[in-house]
């Protein structure tokens, strides 16, 4: 293998599969990442057997060949280079990486070892615009669950209903329902959060279509020059529609971002009671109050104007409420539920694509 | 106590005596801060028994009174609460914290039960630019040490010496040594570098003179509104002159970006080195190169023009090079030594008040 490539491409072709290779898991080559010549373009590769990411860039190729070498030392190697050409030369396994200034050798370990990297034959492809897919990724995401006993509920669920796409993510104390301007009938994938997080760090870099190509074990993306492939969640996912109430005794729009100012003076005060703060939405003085009491430190009551209908109360995790917040764009936000026992919405009031529920704490 | 405050001055008080608050000691009272009226100011200050700062804000005061309360909530509070005027009253230990929007109490405890704040009878007084004491401070505080075995390294050295201020810190490996734009002939004093931290964070907010006033156990810095307080080390500070080489056999001259770039990229290649990395001056090639190897990994040299006397190598740990380079000030850098077994010593060529020794690693 002997080739050039320009440090700016190989640089961030490095950092888009790094976080892919892992120096902890048992199979020490899977800290590698594989390059590799393919025609005139040099194929920067990484996989932790779940999740696959490759990176094409453009290369003067003189000698063909493939080799892997240490991730995170290439990574950080080339991220330090200064700006230009880079030499890349393959001599018995070691690397050699030169430009003017600087000369090194990298031990690397034959590319027949790596793991085959996964792909797709056949099954559905549809695309949908980068930017679409980014913003209803990042407001869903967030509500999915970290605990691996309940691997279903680590996934984001895209799936087709009645002609539209929806995304949905829910660890079963909140749920975020995002509708895609896409349309289809023949989509139900439950594809794991971690591999999404990695998607949405290379959809950033690229305002044009994605195209997902799926079968019944895995899904690809292709973004640009960028690949992600990941292995599907097997499992059915909960029928979560009948959980979301349609109707509410109480409900008050308000600023989003005084709802944010309160609820986060009121955490303050819930660090004890795990971030629990009490919602009163009162029509008689038209205002949203969040209370919340630490029993050693001291209380807070915060208040906020609103358009309110109806009255009551009732008892949410702070954090729960803040990543709603963050989750929703828009000024205006809208918030109702019925008693204190049942799911509270937030939702845009300016937006009906989007929603998030969640369930209250006892109090 | 009743009062008004701007919520401006108050979070900043807040923060900067906040951090000497902490919860981990074993007096719970010292994770408190002390509000306290002083005329028409109020006083917010907390202490470690080492360290103290009191910061003085401008209040409309009704009533006299004082309180401690739990200091990371308070600041955390105030911090989060939107910029106006604050109403603080205080009624049985409770301090009632008000805005439009925000109501809240907080549990204090009794100010008779906080230690009592150190201060200062009589001693030296001197005063500096409070820019050039922390350019000074900045550049030597790095190389102090941070093992409590040599409770002597662990300060700053600030003395006179000819009629000049010197500072100086060393944890054995690497020293520097700073003349501050001050005369005297009567200072000698080892000050704690954490303590100097914490004053590094409230001058930087300041640009006018700092008042110093020492007697043989503390030191008092004045800045604007803000006193600091803090023991100091007792002992002898090493007889570090004799420590600096004053001639050597071998001397480049480089810019001081180029020598920082080439340590960097060395650095990669000596993790597993503890750092150490090979400098090699060549006055025949008029070139600084830098090799380190890592037996797995693989190796490097890279290598930056230079003006360069003599020839010869030394193994230096590429953090102390790094910690050095960034300490000096100005385009270039001289770097000289002797032989591979004496210390280096690094110097801008164009400012003769500050130098960095470090010693060199067997290799």
């Amino acid at each position: 293998m002997k080739l050039q490539v320009t440090q700016e491409n190989l640089s961030k072709a490095l950092s888009s599969v790094g976080r892919v290779a892992s120096t902890r898991g048992t199979l020490p080559i899977l800290s590698n990442v594989l390059l590799k010549t393919v025609g005139t373009r040099l194929s920067i590769a990484a996989t932790n057997l779940d999740i696959a990411i490759t990176h094409y860039i453009g290369s003067k190729v003189a000698e063909e060949g493939s080799i892997t070498v240490p991730a995170r030392l290439m990574q950080d190697f080339v991220g330090s280079l200064p700006g230009g050409v880079i030499d890349l030369t393959l001599e018995d396994n070691k690397l050699h990486v030169s430009t003017d200034q600087y000369n090194s050798t990298i031990n690397g370990v034959s590319a027949e070892d790596y793991p085959v990297m996964p792909a797709i034959d056949g099954g559905v492809t549809w695309t949908i615009s980068a930017k679409a897919l980014k913003s209803g990724l990042q407001q869903v995401i967030g509500a999915a669950s970290n605990d691996e006993a309940r691997p279903v509920l680590t996934g984001v669920y895209v799936h087709s209903h009645e002609g539209k796409v929806y995304l949905v993510a829910t660890d079963s104390y909140r749920l975020a329902e995002k509708i895609l301007p896409a349309s289809s009938d023949e989509i139900n994938l439950l594809i794991p959060a971690n591999a999404l997080q990695d998607l949405l760090r290379i959809v950033s870099d690229h305002d044009e279509d994605v195209t997902v190509t799926h079968d019944d074990q895995q899904v690809l993306f292709k973004v640009g020059d960028v690949e992600l492939v990941t292995r599907l969640i097997e499992g059915k996912y909960p029928d979560y529609r009948k959980l979301i109430p349609k109707d509410f005794a109480s409900s008050a729009t308000l600023k989003r971002s005084d709802f944010v100012n309160i609820t986060k003076v009121s955490s303050l005060f819930a660090r004890e009671s795990a971030g629990s703060v009490t919602i009163r939405l009162d029509d008689a003085t038209g205002q949203v109050s969040i209370r919340s009491v630490a029993s050693q430190l001291g209380e807070n009551t915060a208040s906020a104007d609103a358009q309110v209908t109806g009255e009551g109360t009732i008892t949410l995790n702070s954090r729960y409420i803040l990543d709603a917040l963050g989750a929703l764009g828009g000024d205006q936000v809208t918030f109702s539920f019925n008693g204190k026992l049942e799911p509270c919405v937030l939702a845009d009031p300016a937006a009906s694509d989007y929603l998030h529920v969640i369930m209250p704490l006892k109090s």
